[in-house]
Parts: C-alpha cells; sequence; structure tokens
C-alpha cells in the first residue's frame, strides 16, 4: 500500500553547507516527483552512529504510517559495511549496517532487514564515498513508488546493534544510568525512564530523588525548566519520559562539563 | 476561509541538531498531510526571546494572507506562560505567551489574543518541557484543517509585550537609537528607520549624516555594501527599512566589538 | 514548457537564523504556490563566491530537468553588478553576475545569459541589500509559472567567470592541481580527475601513485574512506570522480592545516 503522497525523511550527519542534501533531494524527486521530503536532522556530529541512534529514534514515532525513513550516519561508506531496509510493522528505515538503527530495532521489535542488494535501483555507478545520494536516496524513492522490499534486497540474519547503555540497580533504593545524549540547549538526557523511577518509589517508602551527576548532587526534580535555579543544575523527567539534567537559563553540558557516557546515579530517598 | 494548501511556517530556537523540527513536523503532517511547511529559522539563539520576535517581524509579511506562523522561543515551557493564537487580520499566530510576538502585535495592529486551552487538540498527555511538538503543532494543524479559533481557546486579556527599544530625539538634530538586532553577517540592524531619518532632515537643513558607535563614528550613508570601504565600519539604510552598520567584506560585530542593545546616534548635519 | 510541479533549488550564504530564506520562500509561495522548493545550502561561507560555485556545480545536475536553480552569495548586492538568468538546454539559473556560475558556465557548454531588467516582476521598490528576496525571489517564481526569458530580461555579451583553477602536468609523470574544496568533513576536494589519473597512468608505465599535500605523502589511493589509518592522511577518488585526500574518522584539514586553494601535486610510480 503506498501513502498518496509518501513520505520520506533523511536524519544524517552531511551538515548543511556543502549541498549533500539537495543532491539527495534532487535524486529522489527525479524517481519519484510525488514524494514528500522532511527534514529531520542533517547536524548528527560527523561519524557518531550513537548520537544519529538516538536521533531517529526520538523522531521516528511522531511521523504517519508507512513513512520510509532514511538514515545516514556512515563512516564505513563503500567498505564492506551492508546497506540495509528494515521494514517493521508501521514504518521503512533504510541506513547503513552499522548500529544506526539499534534503538528501532529495540523499539520496534518485530523487524524484517534486508540488505541492499538490487543494483539497477542504485544510481548508475555509484562510488564509494557517497551512498547516501547513490544507494540510500534512490532505494527510497523506488520504495515510495511502491517497489516491494522483496524486490529491493534479500533477507540478511545478523545485523549490527550498538551495546545500547542501560541503567542497573546498584542497591535497593539507588540505579546507574548514563548520559544517553546531550542536546542543542546543552541539556543532559539520560538512560534512566520514568519507568525505572516509578519503580524504585514502588519498592521504597521513598518521598524524593537525588540524583547525582560530576560529583554534584541534585536534589528533588523540578516540573519544568523554569522552576530550576538559574545556573543551577536541575533535574526533571522530560517530554520523552527520560530523565534529564538542565540548567534554567543556562547549559547543563557546560556548566557541568559533562559529556556522553558520563555516570548519572538516582537515588530515592 | 482554508486555503486548498494550508500554509504553516516555524520560527524556532530548537537548532537542527536534535531532530525536534522534524518531530514537529511529524506531528503536523500526521494530522493534516496537505498542510505545507516552510521553515523560518531554527537558529533563533537558545532562549533569546527578543531575536525570535525580530526574526518573525522580518519575515512574517512576506508570506500569503491566512499564513499559520508557529513561534517557539519557549524558556518558560511547562511553566505558567500561557500557549497562545493570536488572529490578525490577515495571518495567524501560536507562540508562547513571553513577548516572542512583541513586535507582530504592534506591526499588525488589531490582534485578537486566546489562550489555547482546547487539550483535546494537544497530543495525549503532553510533557512540559517540549510543548512545540505537543500543543504548538498539533494546534497548527488543527487550525490549518478549518477548526475554529474559537474552538481552540479563550480570549485574553493581557498578554506579555517587551519593552522593544525606540529611538529618542536627544537634540534637534540628533537621534539616538540602538542595535536591535546582529545578523549572520555581523551586520548591526538598528531601531532608527527611514522615517526617523527623514524626519530628521525635514526639520533642519542638514544635508548629511554622522552615526556614532562604540566611538566609531561614520560619515554619510552608503547605498550599498560594496560601497563601504572594506574592513571599514560604514552604514546604510537597508531594505527594510532600517539603519544598518555594516563593513563591506567582514563584519560589524566582529570589527567593533558591538552587541546587541549597544546605543547608535545618529546626527544630521 | 512548465513542470506540474515546477521546481526552485535554492544555493546561498545567507544562513539559517536570521529567517532570510524564510522570507525568499514566502514571496516565491505568494507568486506561485505551486512551485516546490528545495534548500541545497544556505551555509555556503559569507561571501564565499568560490565555494558558492563549487556547491551549485555539484547538486545542480541531479535534479530534473527545467529546474530553477537560484544562487545568492552575493557581496555586490546593490551595486553595478547585474542580476543574471542564465539558461542552459536542461537549466536555468538565477544569480548574481560575480562568477557564482563559473562551474555552471564551464559544464554546461551552451548556455543563454540574460540581465534581468523587467523590473515589474521583481518586488516593488527593492532595497538595495536584499535581492535575495526582492529581485531573484521573485524573478524564480515567474519563471516558474511560464514567464518567458525573454520577458525577463535582455541578452548580456559578456559575463564575469572566475579563474578556474586547472591541473597541470609539472614532469611527464607528476601533475599539479589544488583543493578546490573543503567539505564539513574536513576533506579536501582537488581539482585533479579520475580522467588526469587515468592520462597519467596510460601514458607511463606506472603501476601506484603518489600524493603530495603540505609536505606530506600519501602512498597508494584508498578505495574508501575506511581503508585510511584512523588520523592519518589519505587519498582516493571520490563519488565525483575527483582526487580527494580524507582523514578517515578524523579532519585532514585540520590535522594537514589545510585550506583552498593549498597545492596537491599526484606522481605516477
Amino acid at each position: 500500500m503506498i501513502p498518496v503522497t509518501p513520505l520520506i525523511t533523511l536524519t544524517t550527519d552531511l551538515g548543511e553547507q556543502d549541498g549533500f542534501i539537495g543532491s539527495m533531494k534532487g535524486v529522489i524527486i527525479g524517481i519519484n516527483p510525488s514524494a514528500r521530503i522532511v527534514d529531520i536532522s542533517h547536524d548528527v556530529p560527523p561519524q557518531d552512529i550513537e548520537a544519529g541512534a538516538y536521533v531517529i529514534k526520538e523522531a521516528y514515532k511522531l511521523f504517519p504510517k508507512l513513512t520510509i525513513h532514511v538514515v545516514v550516519v556512515d563512516p564505513g561508506v563503500g567498505g564492506p559495511r551492508k546497506p540495509l531496509l528494515a521494514v517493521s510493522q508501521n514504518y521503512y528505515f533504510i541506513a547503513p549496517d552499522n548500529g544506526v538503527l539499534s534503538y528501532v530495532y529495540k523499539e520496534e521489535g518485530s523487524v524484517r532487514v534486508y540488505e541492499l542488494s538490487a543494483t539497477h535501483y542504485f544510481r548508475p555507478s555509484p562510488g564509494r564515498t557517497f551512498h547516501g545520494r547513490d544507494i540510500f536516496a534512490p532505494i527510497a524513492a523506488w520504495l515510495s513508488k511502491g517497489v516491494s522490499p522483496d524486490n529491493l534486497g534479500k533477507d540478511v540474519e545478523g545485523f549490527v546493534t550498538l551495546t545500547l547503555p542501560h541503567p542497573v540497580a546498584v542497591a535497593e533504593k539507588t540505579m546507574k544510568g548514563r548520559v544517553a545524549y546531550i542536546d542543542r540547549f546543552g541539556n543532559l538526557i539520560t538512560t534512566i525512564t520514568k519507568a525505572h523511577l516509578d519503580e524504585l518509589f514502588l519498592k521504597s517508602s521513598g518521598k524524593t530523588v537525588e540524583v547525582k551527576v560530576k560529583e554534584v548532587v541534585i536534589k528533588g526534580l523540578s516540573d519544568y525548566y523554569g522552576q530550576g535555579e538559574k545556573g543551577t543544575p536541575s533535574a526533571l523527567v522530560n517530554s520523552s519520559g527520560y530523565l534529564e539534567i538542565f540548567c534554567h537559563l543556562g547549559s547543563a553540558r557546560d556548566i557541568l562539563k559533562a559529556g556522553r557516557g558520563d555516570d548519572v546515579t538516582l537515588t530515592v530517598l
């Protein structure tokens, strides 16, 4: 089934300066003028597969069913890594096999994964440095025109998944997680979810929490950013259900000198 | 009356890296696949309400009537500040009540302002950190489908307006204004307009002008950037009718170490 | 002949922060609501005509025939430089006459160039600082509605072309080129093409190559980025057919402290 206006999203680390994205869009429109193209991000930090995996996870579910999500963070382009098409119940994902779809695999559950092998749907003589333009864009366009996944590739058994950071209980009332992503405002999004928090509260007779990051202890949770004291690290549960450390009208990353992967400890008191 | 292709513009400080804008677009398209979405800016400096107010002022009137302008610079998200819909004779504006529409209120004159209160048009269980996705985007989409403003909220009496910088006459032939905005090229756009300039000339028998900023005196006005001496501060009236200080093939901001709010004095000689 | 959905691309140095691009799109849509607008780049380095020329060269051919490409890198805006419309067999180009179409003229071969002089198709009272909004955008929109080039301007004889860097043979087996462009990843794209390389091999009995840049000698070519040693300068022929110097998982620009125009020497051994 093809939507009347098929939707293709782009998530890449290709940046906005060089016209790479324009080239991909030209290729898509050349094949399927009816396709609607929406940018999710082109400023994933260069070659940062984990960041790309996080960005597509946060956005993909907000799109209508049958949307085709193209994800190009691809430091291994042109080498042995496979180009993939992953088909879940609701969405299509086109990406290199380097783990950039790891969160998607986890959240979508049942996913059928194809290696893109129907080279006649690629651009003629694709080079080995820009598969976004030469392979992923045309495949997305042909898929959006109704070409069946079975005609675009063949099933693969194994595919790469990142070892995703996962919070662990380190004591009855304490859980240790990590900074999973840092956004444009310098907010630290952690791996600890509202579900984890609720579980800790349920198991204990606790009434409040302490969050520890970079030797700083944050007491209690805010309901929204404006409740935090200006310039002071604070914490809340964000709109995606994750524990997030922020500084009202400032950058928690800069103030705490924090980075992705830093430990975050949550204790219910 | 709904345009055949309803138009929604987005002006935000959400940046291009994290996929926030992609999420908002996914929500809009999910509700109204016919909506056309145009980005005005997503690189308003983080949480800089005054800059956001300036950016939407410069762009909104260039769009067709009935365009829906969504403006999300929202450091108070999730707190007591109200989400608004402002309806003028020609346009709709959806924004938080923090003054980001101040220039719009001033330029549009008669504006009816609603507090968005019809929560059944929000995303289910909106969080308190991303109203761009959970409130502003869906409201824009429903409005674009023809839902009446009266069904989206209720009239508010007071709403926040910034104290906008306003030039003042400090002597018969002298007017003092401020740097209102600094653009990507480092040009300093001032609060002094061509109308102010014409008035000064009319009142005096002056023939030329001096512009003073950061202890530097610029003599005379250029007609266009290329008339300025390379690397030297110069001034002209820009295409929006404002006095602007520039450096041909350079950045006036960097050369003058200027910032928004700096005094600018105009004297007719 | 007008396509059902006429396509207009935008390549500029206007940046994403100030809403300039939003203004241009508002003008286009106001004139021709059917036009589809695709961004190629808005982050060409400010006033860098040569970089803009490179970016449009890389992207324009990937779009369908009859696409209208608008290129605004325009430090001379408002001055004597002419606004142009260039018509090739397949595409339209709208740009200032400052050399930003130099690669296009070379690659398209036969091009008819008009000076845009039909001021009634401009925005009323265009200023002298933002022809992107006041001249180039409306002309693109009217062209996309089917107005003939003959009604938009008059033929010009001379137009500005940059002296494009061109590789030269400096010995029987050695060719000297230059860095023509540096992309977002810090890759150095040179003026030396695969054709040059093939010619050198053909003329000599060589089996491998040495590439010299900034006193560093790179032995042999990689097939793809991942073959390079991490953090070490390597070279390959990229997907556009140019010799490119890169550092796998790093930036060749930063590691070599290289800039556009730097010499690159290729020797067949």
